[in-house]
Protein backbone atom coordinates (compact mmCIF):
# COMPACT_ATOMS: atom_id res chain seq x y z
CA UNK A 1 0.00 0.00 0.00
CA UNK A 2 1.62 3.45 -0.77
CA UNK A 3 0.41 6.69 0.41
CA UNK A 4 0.40 9.94 -1.77
CA UNK A 5 2.41 12.92 -0.23
CA UNK A 6 1.77 16.43 -2.18
CA UNK A 7 4.45 18.72 -0.84
CA UNK A 8 4.60 22.41 -1.21
CA UNK A 9 8.53 23.47 -2.59
CA UNK A 10 10.40 26.50 -1.44
CA UNK A 11 12.32 29.02 -3.31
CA UNK A 12 15.53 27.33 -3.07
CA UNK A 13 14.40 24.01 -3.45
CA UNK A 14 13.13 24.48 -6.70
CA UNK A 15 16.36 26.62 -8.13
CA UNK A 16 17.88 23.36 -7.18
CA UNK A 17 15.56 21.19 -9.52
CA UNK A 18 15.73 23.63 -12.63
CA UNK A 19 19.18 24.83 -12.05
CA UNK A 20 20.20 21.83 -14.79
CA UNK A 21 18.34 23.78 -17.59
CA UNK A 22 16.46 21.89 -20.66
CA UNK A 23 13.54 22.03 -21.83
CA UNK A 24 11.05 24.37 -19.96
CA UNK A 25 7.26 26.09 -20.98
CA UNK A 26 6.88 28.67 -21.89
CA UNK A 27 2.84 30.46 -21.14
CA UNK A 28 2.41 34.13 -22.58
CA UNK A 29 -0.81 36.30 -23.96
CA UNK A 30 -0.36 36.30 -27.51
CA UNK A 31 -2.06 38.18 -29.79
CA UNK A 32 -4.94 36.20 -30.22
CA UNK A 33 -5.01 34.02 -27.52
CA UNK A 34 -2.85 32.37 -24.72
CA UNK A 35 -0.13 30.19 -26.13
CA UNK A 36 2.18 27.88 -24.43
CA UNK A 37 5.84 26.65 -26.27
CA UNK A 38 8.31 24.25 -25.39
CA UNK A 39 11.73 26.01 -25.15
CA UNK A 40 15.20 25.08 -24.41
CA UNK A 41 16.74 27.28 -21.33
CA UNK A 42 18.98 28.03 -19.02
CA UNK A 43 18.99 29.37 -15.51
CA UNK A 44 21.74 31.87 -15.94
CA UNK A 45 22.35 34.25 -12.87
CA UNK A 46 18.84 33.58 -11.29
CA UNK A 47 17.15 34.40 -14.14
CA UNK A 48 14.70 32.28 -16.93
CA UNK A 49 17.57 32.55 -20.69
CA UNK A 50 16.18 31.06 -24.02
CA UNK A 51 16.44 32.11 -27.36
CA UNK A 52 13.97 32.58 -30.15
CA UNK A 53 14.24 33.23 -34.33
CA UNK A 54 12.82 35.76 -35.99
CA UNK A 55 11.03 34.29 -38.62
CA UNK A 56 8.26 33.01 -37.04
CA UNK A 57 4.81 33.89 -36.42
CA UNK A 58 4.67 32.61 -32.98
CA UNK A 59 8.28 34.21 -32.14
CA UNK A 60 6.80 37.27 -33.88
CA UNK A 61 4.03 37.74 -31.57
CA UNK A 62 6.28 36.92 -28.09
CA UNK A 63 8.93 39.66 -29.54
CA UNK A 64 5.58 41.73 -30.45
CA UNK A 65 4.50 41.24 -27.05
CA UNK A 66 7.65 41.49 -25.29
CA UNK A 67 8.15 45.11 -26.33
CA UNK A 68 5.31 46.43 -24.25
CA UNK A 69 7.01 47.30 -20.73
CA UNK A 70 6.27 44.27 -17.43
CA UNK A 71 5.63 41.75 -19.78
CA UNK A 72 4.63 39.19 -17.63
CA UNK A 73 4.70 35.52 -18.88
CA UNK A 74 5.04 31.81 -17.20
CA UNK A 75 7.67 29.39 -17.22
CA UNK A 76 6.49 25.87 -15.94
CA UNK A 77 9.34 23.25 -15.81
CA UNK A 78 8.51 19.51 -14.68
CA UNK A 79 9.93 15.97 -14.00
CA UNK A 80 7.58 13.19 -13.92
CA UNK A 81 8.01 9.80 -13.61
CA UNK A 82 5.13 8.67 -15.19
CA UNK A 83 5.23 4.25 -13.89
CA UNK A 84 6.18 5.62 -10.39
CA UNK A 85 3.52 8.66 -11.06
CA UNK A 86 5.97 10.41 -8.87
CA UNK A 87 7.47 14.08 -9.97
CA UNK A 88 7.59 17.50 -9.47
CA UNK A 89 6.80 21.19 -11.26
CA UNK A 90 8.16 24.69 -10.80
CA UNK A 91 6.10 27.74 -11.92
CA UNK A 92 8.57 30.78 -12.56
CA UNK A 93 6.33 34.14 -12.80
CA UNK A 94 7.58 37.18 -13.77
CA UNK A 95 8.47 39.85 -16.82
CA UNK A 96 10.05 38.57 -19.79
CA UNK A 97 12.36 41.44 -21.58
CA UNK A 98 14.94 41.24 -24.70
CA UNK A 99 18.27 40.98 -24.11
CA UNK A 100 19.71 43.66 -26.64
CA UNK A 101 22.17 45.64 -24.20
CA UNK A 102 26.00 44.96 -25.53
CA UNK A 103 26.74 43.60 -22.38
CA UNK A 104 24.37 41.43 -21.46
CA UNK A 105 24.08 39.89 -24.93
CA UNK A 106 27.74 39.08 -24.29
CA UNK A 107 26.66 37.37 -21.04
CA UNK A 108 23.53 35.68 -22.64
CA UNK A 109 26.05 34.57 -25.35
CA UNK A 110 28.94 33.40 -22.86
CA UNK A 111 25.80 31.22 -21.05
CA UNK A 112 25.78 28.60 -23.70
CA UNK A 113 21.79 28.49 -24.25
CA UNK A 114 21.31 25.89 -27.23
CA UNK A 115 18.65 25.59 -29.20
CA UNK A 116 17.59 22.64 -30.99
CA UNK A 117 16.67 24.08 -34.47
CA UNK A 118 19.81 25.50 -36.57
CA UNK A 119 20.31 28.82 -37.17
CA UNK A 120 18.35 32.18 -37.25
CA UNK A 121 17.66 32.05 -33.11
CA UNK A 122 20.44 34.77 -32.64
CA UNK A 123 17.83 36.40 -30.03
CA UNK A 124 17.80 36.37 -26.51
CA UNK A 125 15.25 36.25 -23.97
CA UNK A 126 15.07 36.63 -20.44
CA UNK A 127 12.76 36.17 -17.64
CA UNK A 128 13.42 37.55 -13.90
CA UNK A 129 11.49 35.40 -11.49
CA UNK A 130 9.08 37.24 -9.42
CA UNK A 131 7.20 34.55 -8.21
CA UNK A 132 8.76 30.80 -7.84
CA UNK A 133 6.62 27.69 -6.64
CA UNK A 134 6.89 24.65 -7.05
CA UNK A 135 4.96 21.06 -5.89
CA UNK A 136 5.99 17.58 -5.83
CA UNK A 137 4.13 14.59 -5.81
CA UNK A 138 5.44 11.01 -4.55
CA UNK A 139 4.35 7.99 -3.00
CA UNK A 140 5.48 6.70 0.31
CA UNK A 141 5.19 2.71 1.24
CA UNK A 142 4.15 1.59 3.92
CA UNK A 143 4.02 -1.96 5.60
CA UNK A 144 0.73 -2.63 5.63
CA UNK B 1 26.01 15.57 -40.81
CA UNK B 2 22.28 16.19 -40.21
CA UNK B 3 20.32 18.99 -40.87
CA UNK B 4 17.30 19.78 -39.01
CA UNK B 5 13.71 19.89 -40.16
CA UNK B 6 10.99 21.87 -38.70
CA UNK B 7 7.47 20.72 -39.25
CA UNK B 8 4.19 21.92 -39.01
CA UNK B 9 1.69 19.33 -38.45
CA UNK B 10 -1.88 19.60 -39.26
CA UNK B 11 -4.81 19.18 -36.91
CA UNK B 12 -5.51 15.21 -37.64
CA UNK B 13 -2.06 14.52 -36.93
CA UNK B 14 -1.62 16.67 -33.46
CA UNK B 15 -5.02 14.44 -32.20
CA UNK B 16 -3.24 11.18 -32.98
CA UNK B 17 -0.55 12.05 -31.23
CA UNK B 18 -2.47 13.43 -27.83
CA UNK B 19 -4.94 10.74 -28.19
CA UNK B 20 -3.09 8.41 -25.57
CA UNK B 21 -3.24 10.87 -22.84
CA UNK B 22 -0.87 11.27 -20.60
CA UNK B 23 0.43 15.07 -19.00
CA UNK B 24 -0.36 18.01 -20.45
CA UNK B 25 0.12 21.53 -19.07
CA UNK B 26 -2.61 23.82 -18.72
CA UNK B 27 -2.27 27.91 -19.00
CA UNK B 28 -4.90 29.88 -17.76
CA UNK B 29 -4.75 33.49 -16.47
CA UNK B 30 -4.93 33.15 -12.81
CA UNK B 31 -6.20 35.93 -10.30
CA UNK B 32 -2.77 37.82 -9.62
CA UNK B 33 -0.97 35.83 -12.81
CA UNK B 34 -0.85 33.62 -15.77
CA UNK B 35 -0.06 30.03 -14.48
CA UNK B 36 1.24 26.77 -15.80
CA UNK B 37 0.10 23.44 -14.21
CA UNK B 38 0.48 20.02 -14.60
CA UNK B 39 -2.60 17.73 -15.38
CA UNK B 40 -3.00 14.23 -16.05
CA UNK B 41 -5.65 14.24 -19.24
CA UNK B 42 -7.59 12.05 -21.42
CA UNK B 43 -9.04 12.78 -25.18
CA UNK B 44 -12.25 12.33 -24.96
CA UNK B 45 -14.91 13.24 -27.84
CA UNK B 46 -12.29 15.97 -28.96
CA UNK B 47 -11.93 17.56 -25.44
CA UNK B 48 -9.41 17.43 -22.79
CA UNK B 49 -10.48 16.23 -19.97
CA UNK B 50 -8.76 16.09 -16.49
CA UNK B 51 -9.96 16.34 -12.80
CA UNK B 52 -9.27 18.52 -10.00
CA UNK B 53 -9.49 19.09 -6.45
CA UNK B 54 -11.70 21.61 -4.24
CA UNK B 55 -9.12 22.35 -2.12
CA UNK B 56 -5.94 24.10 -3.56
CA UNK B 57 -5.56 28.10 -3.80
CA UNK B 58 -4.84 26.99 -7.64
CA UNK B 59 -7.35 24.87 -8.39
CA UNK B 60 -9.87 27.57 -6.68
CA UNK B 61 -8.39 30.24 -8.61
CA UNK B 62 -8.97 28.04 -11.55
CA UNK B 63 -12.49 27.37 -10.68
CA UNK B 64 -13.40 30.91 -10.12
CA UNK B 65 -11.88 31.95 -13.23
CA UNK B 66 -13.85 29.03 -15.39
CA UNK B 67 -17.00 30.48 -13.82
CA UNK B 68 -16.90 33.14 -16.17
CA UNK B 69 -18.11 32.71 -19.66
CA UNK B 70 -15.59 32.25 -22.37
CA UNK B 71 -13.02 31.97 -19.73
CA UNK B 72 -10.26 30.54 -22.51
CA UNK B 73 -7.34 28.24 -21.83
CA UNK B 74 -4.19 26.58 -23.18
CA UNK B 75 -3.33 23.04 -22.91
CA UNK B 76 0.06 21.93 -23.97
CA UNK B 77 1.55 18.35 -24.41
CA UNK B 78 4.61 17.52 -26.19
CA UNK B 79 7.29 14.24 -26.10
CA UNK B 80 10.84 15.04 -26.43
CA UNK B 81 13.69 13.03 -26.95
CA UNK B 82 16.65 15.24 -25.74
CA UNK B 83 19.43 12.59 -27.08
CA UNK B 84 18.00 13.14 -29.96
CA UNK B 85 17.07 16.52 -29.78
CA UNK B 86 13.78 15.58 -31.43
CA UNK B 87 10.69 15.84 -30.20
CA UNK B 88 7.00 17.45 -31.36
CA UNK B 89 5.02 19.79 -29.02
CA UNK B 90 0.89 20.25 -29.37
CA UNK B 91 -1.12 23.18 -27.97
CA UNK B 92 -4.67 23.45 -27.91
CA UNK B 93 -6.43 26.71 -27.19
CA UNK B 94 -10.07 27.15 -26.58
CA UNK B 95 -12.58 27.29 -23.60
CA UNK B 96 -12.79 25.78 -20.53
CA UNK B 97 -15.77 25.22 -18.73
CA UNK B 98 -17.00 22.64 -15.96
CA UNK B 99 -18.40 19.74 -16.28
CA UNK B 100 -21.58 19.49 -14.80
CA UNK B 101 -24.77 18.15 -15.81
CA UNK B 102 -25.48 14.24 -14.93
CA UNK B 103 -24.65 13.34 -18.38
CA UNK B 104 -21.96 14.88 -19.13
CA UNK B 105 -20.42 13.72 -15.46
CA UNK B 106 -21.47 10.43 -16.24
CA UNK B 107 -19.78 10.50 -19.47
CA UNK B 108 -16.77 12.07 -17.63
CA UNK B 109 -16.43 9.30 -15.30
CA UNK B 110 -16.85 7.19 -17.69
CA UNK B 111 -13.92 7.99 -19.11
CA UNK B 112 -11.43 6.85 -16.83
CA UNK B 113 -9.67 10.27 -16.38
CA UNK B 114 -6.92 9.88 -13.31
CA UNK B 115 -5.51 11.86 -11.02
CA UNK B 116 -2.35 11.31 -9.46
CA UNK B 117 -3.34 13.03 -6.25
CA UNK B 118 -5.29 10.14 -4.10
CA UNK B 119 -9.20 11.98 -2.90
CA UNK B 120 -10.91 15.14 -3.28
CA UNK B 121 -10.63 15.47 -7.03
CA UNK B 122 -13.73 14.80 -8.24
CA UNK B 123 -14.19 17.70 -10.11
CA UNK B 124 -13.62 17.54 -13.97
CA UNK B 125 -12.84 20.17 -16.05
CA UNK B 126 -12.96 20.02 -20.12
CA UNK B 127 -11.56 21.96 -22.80
CA UNK B 128 -13.39 22.24 -25.76
CA UNK B 129 -10.47 22.62 -28.68
CA UNK B 130 -11.04 25.88 -30.24
CA UNK B 131 -7.80 26.09 -32.41
CA UNK B 132 -4.92 22.59 -32.78
CA UNK B 133 -1.39 23.41 -33.64
CA UNK B 134 1.58 21.65 -33.31
CA UNK B 135 5.23 21.47 -34.47
CA UNK B 136 7.61 18.63 -34.93
CA UNK B 137 11.49 19.14 -34.75
CA UNK B 138 13.30 16.28 -36.36
CA UNK B 139 16.88 15.25 -38.06
CA UNK B 140 17.81 13.75 -41.34
CA UNK B 141 21.04 12.22 -41.43
CA UNK B 142 22.30 12.96 -44.42
CA UNK B 143 25.67 10.74 -46.65
CA UNK B 144 28.21 13.74 -46.19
Amino acid sequence: MSDVVLETLDEAECLRLIAPGGIGRLAFAGRYDLTVLPVNYKLHDGAILFRTAQDSSTDEDLRTGIARAEYRVAFEIDDFDTARREGWSVLVQGPAHHVDSADELAQAQGAGVETWADGGREHFISITPARITGRRIRREHGDS
